[in-house]
């Protein structure tokens, strides 16, 4: 079975890779691009019965760091 | 407007990256985990009438290495 992270910085949080691409895609002539955010997206293949809080856990324990990013989970 | 990018590397492409989190994830007891991608999500707030197709350009000059990489894009 399959599951899905998205591991975001909260807001507030400087985000300088998001900074650095939207400055990037202004040198390349990209306009109409007011702000980027860049986050991570983690595909998880589980063995079957794996519950949404043990992949919880996971996220808690190493895949997302809480206290400046917050995290989705898709089963 | 809102636009969102997932860029993940092409199947049969190592990813090292996924491979460390697997290997984090045994070692703190979390067992049935058969596999880990990692990838990249990129939030774009972008001027009205943007279409999916500057989007697209924005992809194949930066956001993406499409050598290794395969991008997504939701509207």
């Amino acid at each position: 079975m399959k599951a899905r992270v998205y591991v975001m910085l909260k807001n507030g949080v400087l985000d300088p890779q998001g900074e650095a691409v939207h400055h990037a895609l202004g040198a390349l002539g990209f306009d109409g691009v007011e702000s980027v955010r860049q986050g991570k997206v983690i595909e998880l293949d589980l063995a079957e019965g794996t519950t949404e809080a043990q992949v919880g856990e996971m996220c808690e324990k190493l895949l997302a760091n809480t206290v400046i990013e917050s995290y989705r989970i898709e089963m």
